[in-house]
């Protein structure tokens, strides 16, 4: 078989296994693929590359740039993806588990891609929430911003999900401008090399953005500070060990934990076997349990149904199990192998383990599967029945990392999530439910609890993603013996990456910390009127001050009868005194925003080429017949869109005849690179 | 002296020290004030009756409900001040030092209940971010929101803030929705009781919400688990020590810490001797080193100034040093004492420390202030001066926590940002400087190694907060060995004792536990006009379809001579064609806008008052002469406000003859609790 490497990527070179070699097996025969080993590598040089050559060359891309090297990271990856399948049925994973593998991974990448361009700047300081006024009369300000970490971020990942546990750590760290020292686990590292193989060989990386450490971190750990970060999926117990490091604690270095997780799948008191619930509860309870045989840290664990159904569900679930089919992944069996003997060992074990609070309702964890290699680490499907939840404590602690669940009785919704919250803390619990108060109820009791609340009903089922998939826009972690740690969740997720500052000084100092207008900061007259200059032209502050409009009781009354809005506070004077709001009749919102635009758009075709929305709209003070209204339009913020235009964002402040602020709000448009 | 009392309040119950008692004594002379120790208490029933008598209670309030308790304690801890300050004085501190920590703590409290009451929903679920689309349908979308955990805060807190630092850890703590227990350190903790007496005295808080240990931990923190948080300010080694219990890491205790900081200062190259901007930095520096006599996490250890300015800026500090005067902080003294002779003994260990590395250019570390007790722990400011910074170690990270400071020489504004961040991870860096480029350059090199990054200059002195005031609306913390935490920063800091948690699900779910409409929700239609119900009856939801209306060439020519709008989008055909975005002459924006709340409005008065804003407006898709228009208004989310109205936002969709998204935006209006 081609394409089997054990090399670590240090410092930009290849390097082959060394020191105290690991063999590593198929999981399909138990045939030698190699061996791994990391005992050549510098550490402290890896390090060091990380921090001199990567950070540097990252941090001077801004987060477009590496937005767009992301996204085509991703299309690399999916060129190259069938190569990708090849090796993965040798981790025993079945063609269906190598697309949640490979192309979530891909998958993934272009969601952080994408966001990142939507949601970010395009530059190198991202702002955090509104400018907070610190002073009675704005001279003082303060703003968040959030700026990359000088440093290296190494993931460890688990050896489930080689790819995508890779890539979504990966992701958000390049968009953020860290680089990365990736430690694949050993049992499927030859998948991730080869991942990370193509992501090398593309070119799109500058050097020392990613570096690969096949086989153990050595003193890698301990030599990190608090511009570093550990990102660690794996169990509680090497997660526990890995923190004690005194480095981390005293250099406060970031430390994501994604651990162990009982998680539990709840089927609602309404989800009776006549409605279309009960057969999707079936089908998301079945393919948790099978998929990557199992081998997922966000599977079902815990079966949790009302009492009065659970004789009936276990013998649904039974019959739907009985029907799969295990075997060699390259014949398309329903289910795979495990990733190793030793794996399906640990399997075994805590299967016994949870035995001692539950028996047996189907499948036998000590048969091998029939038909399958004898060398292999193949499993079947094992479902457990525990009557006494409440009294139970291993069902609810203990993790058999395979195709096992055990199957429990709850008496009503409160008592589930209460069962639920039994797991210390876990990643996902889920809920299959017709009834809104039903979920509101659960969810408002399980939420503190789990990273991650997934509904699902007859409404969702057609486009439900999975109990068991955690997606980039939302985060995938929980508390307490999950870890505590977050990953993804969108921008969220980058956030880990960078370091969070309050800045605060004048105005003029947060816009040219910001790239964005601060109000108060100064408003230079652009040399001819913006409508005019081009997206490059514009600068931000850049400001147009227009004439002045008087508003008439005619202008109001027009309005309203042209556009139907006679709302009495704009037509009746009596009624309109009698609103806490107005003093009188006063001109409509709209009408406000109208003329406001009739004061400053320039008519003829020029470089702003459309409104395309605003936000932040408030009306500060009630305009009345015979005031008058001015306009400041201000470059706030510029975003490259695409090859020909960009988006300029402008502050508008609307004031009236004695110079007091009527409404403010944020216009968005689009403006030409070039003029027509 | 009365109110001097070492009683804990554990389980609803003063409980008087006991178990191995220490003494504390005045700072102002060393006399005995009284013994403190808690070894008569329970810890586990305190941790208990947190968890089951305070989080119900408060979690059932709701954000609002919590916030108005926030400030009624505020409001009562002003109106009982005058007894703080003079507790205060014993701790060594002037009446100035008394207003930052008392009426800082008061002020901090004010700020978390009006940005609860601001940025909070009035219900029990905060949702973070926007709505996640991850269905082609949209029949399966996510959301985040954050729930109170269900456990106890500890807050460990330092000596030198005993009112603030406790106030700033406890305000976000309650606005979640989460029981604290609170450990002051043992030398100044009578001022903390005091104020914790007076909260409890209130009667404001539930039974559980808030306890008090006066003495050590004992085994506290060995009890929590993954729905409990330590709040920690204090040293480095003392952090280290507590995070190391096993639980902390097994159960992913949440653990912020804020701890060592070597927080520096810089003079910029623009901010020469005859410039506004020397003399700032000359007061900004004074103030840091002598308020609470130096005793602040956030003061200035280092100043950097130009190598050119060394000297000259040398002598001048020195001379503003020689003009205060120290003593008894009742007689008003520019500076008081250090809180006890311990902390000056350490002052004068880390002094010589720094010694080794820097000489003594101002002050004597080893005198006594002349004409003070001679018990009392009085030090006069000590200023220091090292030429070699790049080639110091101390001189970055040995604290000496009273009045001392290093000046130091830079070369350009690089390596000032360089200096700074040699503290590895600090609170706070300022910059004193006129020139908004040199601000950003800094800044971006600067940001990553601190929690704040404070700018002043001519225009921002006047109101300038200081470098070394935390603010309630900004982040306060800091990376690597400032301890990695974060405390504050407005609502962020009242996320550290929520859990955030992705929910996935179908509009209808997600509406019913955000309390919030999702677009894909149920729509249903209200008995009467919705302008015509109260608050009260207006329903998330309840919706309103309007009729349609054509939208004809004359209409836009109308508005657009109207408005004074007539670019050329609206009026020339060929021009407008040859825009990206439109296929021929479209609709203003505004009219549409306009035209839609002639469809929506009910003219008459009733319960809807006003219209006070709008946001998150975009514009879909054109619409062109003889398309007409239709409107959907939708209650998205409403938030009482005042004895007689609230907010009610709504959700607005408008569409085309063809059923196909013209625009969509949020509109946000006063609706009365009755009928006019």
């Amino acid at each position: 078989m081609t394409g089997i490497d054990f090399s670590s990527y240090a410092c930009g070179a290849w390097v082959a296994p060394s020191g105290d070699l690991r063999p590593v097996a198929s999981a399909l025969d138990g045939a030698a693929l190699g061996q791994i080993g990391s005992g050549a590598l510098d550490f402290a040089a890896m390090r060091d590359h990380a921090r001199r050559r990567g950070a540097p060359a990252l941090r001077a891309m801004g987060f477009h740039d590496r937005a767009r090297r992301i996204k085509a990271l991703a299309l690399h990856l999916r060129d190259h993806r069938e190569a990708l399948y090849q090796l993965s049925y040798l981790t025993g994973a079945t063609l269906a588990d190598s697309k949640i593998d490979i192309d979530g991974g891909i998958g993934t990448l272009l969601v952080f891609a994408s966001k990142g361009r939507r949601e970010m700047p395009d530059g190198d300081v991202y702002v955090d929430g509104a400018v907070e006024q610190l002073s009675r009369n704005g001279t003082f300000v303060g703003q968040h911003i959030c700026t990359p970490l000088d440093g290296v971020a190494v993931h460890i990942n688990a050896f489930n999900f080689p790819v995508w546990g890779m890539l979504e750590k990966l992701g958000p760290c390049l968009l953020a401008g860290m680089p990365a020292i990736l430690k694949p686990a050993s049992s499927t590292a030859y998948l991730a090399q080869a991942a990370v193989r193509l992501m090398i060989d593309s070119g799109i990386l500058p050097d020392g953005a990613v570096q690969l450490v096949m086989g153990g971190t050595g003193d890698l750990l301990g030599q990190l500070g608090g511009q570093d970060v550990i990102s660690f999926t794996g169990s509680a117990d090497t997660a526990l060990h890995l923190r004690q490091a005194p480095n981390i604690a005293a250099e406060a270095v970031r430390f994501i934990a994604e651990q162990d997780s009982l998680n539990a799948s709840v089927l609602g008191p309404d989800a009776t076997p006549d409605t279309p619930e009960w057969d999707l509860f079936l089908r998301e309870v079945v393919t948790e349990m099978t998929a990557k045989a199992g081998q997922k840290c966000t599977a079902i664990r815990r079966i949790l149904v009302p009492d009065a159904q659970i004789d009936r569900l276990g013998a649904d679930l039974s019959a739907r199990l009985s029907a799969l089919t295990i075997g060699d992944p390259r014949q398309g069996p329903d289910m795979g192998a495990l990733a190793s003997l030793g794996q399906r060992d640990d399997v075994r074990s805590k299967t016994a383990t949870l035995m001692s609070e539950a028996t047996l309702i189907h499948g036998d964890p000590d048969a091998t599967s029939a038909g399958t290699d004898a060398n292999g680490a193949y499993l079947s499907p094992v479902l457990l029945r525990c009557d006494d939840p409440d009294g139970a404590a291993e069902i609810h602690r203990t993790e058999a990392f395979g195709p096992v669940a055990t199957l429990m009785p709850y008496t009503d919704i409160a008592h589930a999530a209460r069962l639920t919250a039994r797991a210390g803390g876990a990643l996902v619990t889920s809920l299959v439910t017709h009834d809104p108060a039903t979920a509101r109820t659960f969810t408002l009791d399980a939420a503190r609890h789990h990273g991650r609340v997934y509904l699902n009903d007859r409404t969702s089922m057609a486009e439900s993603t999975g109990h068991g998939s955690p997606l980039p826009h939302m985060v995938h972690g929980g508390p307490g013996r999950a870890g505590g740690g977050e990953e993804m969740g969108g921008i969220r997720g980058v956030m880990h990456y960078m370091q969070r500052t309050a800045v605060q000084g004048s105005p003029d100092m947060l816009t040219a910390i910001t790239a964005q207008f601060v109000p108060g900061s100064a408003q230079p007259e652009p040399p001819a009127h913006p409508f005019t200059r081009t997206f490059h032209e514009l600068a931000i502050g850049d400001t147009l001050h227009t004439a002045s409009r008087t508003i008439t009781l005619d202008d109001i009354e027009h309005f309203a009868h042209f556009t139907g809005d006679t709302f009495y506070a704009h037509m009746d004077e009596e009624a309109a005194k009698a609103n806490p709001f107005f003093p009188g009749r006063v001109a409509h919102g709209y009408l406000l925003l109208s003329f406001a635009a009739g004061l400053f758009v320039d008519p003829d075709p020029g470089p702003v080429l459309a409104n395309t929305g605003l936000t932040g709209l408030a009306f500060q003070k009630p305009v009345s017949p015979g005031d008058s209204l001015a306009a400041a339009l201000t470059v706030k913020r510029k975003t490259r869109r695409t090859d020909s235009y960009g988006e300029v964002r402008w502050h508008v402040a609307l004031t009236n005849q004695s110079d007091e602020p009527v409404a403010t709000y944020e216009l968005h448009t689009m403006v030409a690179y070039d003029r027509p």
